[in-house]
């Protein structure tokens, strides 16, 4: 299993193959999470430092519990927004918290690039869970998973991602990863909510939801991200619902065997369909947190790994 | 030991033997506290997830340290109530955690019966660390070890049960605790600060601190929930103090060896004269948070003893 | 190696011979943490819980990472400062800690004094880690490893303690230090921020930095405490770094192989030019965040041997 990064920054640096070794072992960490077995302690004896400069707790969660089950030291620290206006500050937090030599160091950031610059001046591993409009590599990563445990493979699938695509980080990292691996893309929202310049991702667009979804074997909706949303439009619940909402008279126009994706967390009634979240026939989000702790296993586990071996072969240095 | 439920919801689900075998295993736990020995790992490779919808340092505190002791892998999370506005929100946050696999889920909410609403959709043991006006059995456990400790015995008691009743969940799992256990209850309080339907307790009520207390064994203070009373009657501290706190003067009325008891956090000079709270032939308000860490031990590895003994019974699905 | 202290509250009531062997202890721990090798288990099965009435990511997250280094089971509590209003209720908190049996208490108090109170009540081992503008002692042990790891000594020194000196425990903390040590101790700032009775310190005072920083080997900055001046003199930040904020100029008044330090959080541009404190020829402002954690896990094996000799040697009580 070959890995060669020293961190995990976005899908975009990673090789087809570096998909592919992740989900493997995502693979057995979930297996084992279903069975009695132990998780092992791949990263005891490591310091993990969880730092969310935006409020997150399913992600935070899945991050704290996949190094604790490994065996680390984990500290999660409440970073608040107001304290790091200056680029400057959050380097000079970071540099406080590499003295302490963390070996990895999981960042939640508001702007994009904010976790690569910070990963330029540590010597820890570094992952990114979510940086502005940039990239969510775990969750795109947890997705994939999610769909090669589903659907037996994760090549030459119709894949359509629903939604809110502008201001979503998590619609960036899986068009990234979905494509690597040659899946077909379509995307769905209204044409305020598509990222400009959509053209160079080489996907199909739609603004229609029975057109966009005619076929697909993976409907990905997105969540709303009101928060996200500065001036310009902002679509009624009601009607964003009525047109972009994900119900079962939608989902018939996809293939029989289509399976239905949600990063969470939800707005009932206005993404999705209540009922049709819930059911386990087509709904596959319970499976997405659960492939969520895997993939956060296996991702650290790689990485701790590359620390450990460049450790036995470099002269350890102040 | 046998101990046959999948959840720590309330005292009413529990028998008497129940309870008798959760305080055994207390009991040894509190003395190994009280020793240099080790509390064991009863809990190691196992995850506890506490979910506080409302804030409890106390609790909090007393939960994070007994599954830490006991070798769980601990997570709190901070839980705003705001963004729970919707039963239907709760449900997917716990849902979400669920699909974490965590093994013991302790939770507390504003909202009487949520926790066993909760209950219902994970698939992991459920310890209520008090809801609504409904339940805090640990609490009510905590106290009935503290008095069998300091009594010799737990049935055939006279238990005074003083101040706010109607906003108490702490004086409703204690009265149906020590009921189960064939003590005589009386309630002393303001009339208005009585629960609606209080004769179908079976228990004395007096609206006379010193006609109450009357030869008691055991009196035990409650906390004025001020946050919880929305409207009607609300006492001045003053006034409380005069008529229902507890000093000398009027404890001399109790029985010559009668205990002091408070949940915590006390309001001094208004439910209890501060003296008296700190005066250790009268007051085992300090053993009350000891023994409240021994019974949450105690609790949760009964509880994990279940989950192991069907995991190896039951073929594991997902 | 022997410590006779059942705290560490301040630096004061230390001898000369406690901080060596606080240093040499942590020296070990620091050489540990720059090679492969782990950092033992001597806080194994041990409870350390910390309480913080005034926010420090940086002084907690140093405090947490050594306890967890070492096998303590660790607890972090947010206290607000909102609901200690009254030393009457922080003794409740710290007496409600204490019922819980934690075998160290690692405490910050905006109050002079607090954490010594605190202290006689408790009967765990409590580390100061800041209390008002009393002590800091940690921090002093921190930089004088740090000092001592750069200049290969720590007496015989000349040594600048620049700025806010009459608001800062750090400082305080680090004069008595350093003066137990025997080294020469020269303040360095406005007239209006140095603490009344400065002469008792036997310490050099100056106002102008180019004069005080003449030919000494350590340049300490120190922290503008903005938020400690309740009313006064508080200058511009522009004048003030006009005056004493350290820059290329100022320094090269110094000895040429004087080293900077700065506790951190830096204000950038106002105590000390941004590129100064980057400059790893001169700054050790990252080694003294390192020592931090070094120093830390020192101080708490050490408190931690001697309660183990005691439960040895005493009969155990509740």
């Amino acid at each position: 299993m070959s890995f060669d990064h020293a961190h995990l920054l976005g899908i975009e640096p990673l090789a087809p193959r570096d998909i592919t070794t992740i989900l493997d072992l995502a693979d057995q960490y979930a297996d084992r999470g279903r069975s009695a077995a132990k998780y092992g302690d791949a990263l005891a004896g490591l310091t993990q430092i969880n730092m969310f400069f935006e409020n997150s707790t399913r992600t935070q969660a899945s991050f704290e519990l996949a190094g604790k089950r490994l065996g680390a030291d984990v500290m999660s620290m409440a970073m608040q927004a107001s304290s790091i206006k200056k680029g400057e500050t959050l380097i000079d937090t970071a540099m406080t918290l590499n003295a302490m030599h963390p070996d990895l160091l999981v960042v939640r950031h508001p702007h994009s690039g904010a976790v690569n610059l910070l990963a330029q001046k540590v010597n820890c591993a570094v992952l990114n869970a979510g940086d502005g409009r940039h990239e969510h590599p775990t969750q795109a990563l947890l997705d994939a998973l999610t769909i090669r445990r589903a659907k037996g493979r994760l090549h030459r699938l119709n894949i359509a991602i629903c939604g809110d695509i502008a201001h979503s980080r998590v619609a960036r990292s899986n068009i990234i990863l979905l494509g690597k691996m040659e899946n077909r893309i379509r995307l769905i929202g209204p044409p305020t909510l598509m990222p400009a310049g959509i053209a160079e991702f080489g996907t199909e667009v739609y603004d229609d939801m029975k057109k966009g979804l005619e076929g697909v074997d993976v409907v990905m909706m997105l969540r709303l991200q009101r928060e996200r949303m500065d001036g310009g439009f902002i679509p009624s619940e009601r009607e964003y619902y009525h047109r972009y909402g994900l119900d079962a008279e939608k989902l018939a126009h996809a293939a029989p065997d289509a399976i239905v994706m949600h990063p969470g967390p939800m707005n009932r009634g206005v993404e999705i369909d209540g009922e049709l979240a819930d059911d386990l026939r087509r709904s596959v989000i319970q499976q997405q947190v659960e492939m969520g702790v895997a993939v956060r296993m296996a991702a650290m586990d790689l990485l701790a790994r590359n620390l450990r071996s460049r450790a036995t072969t470099e002269t350890v240095m102040a």
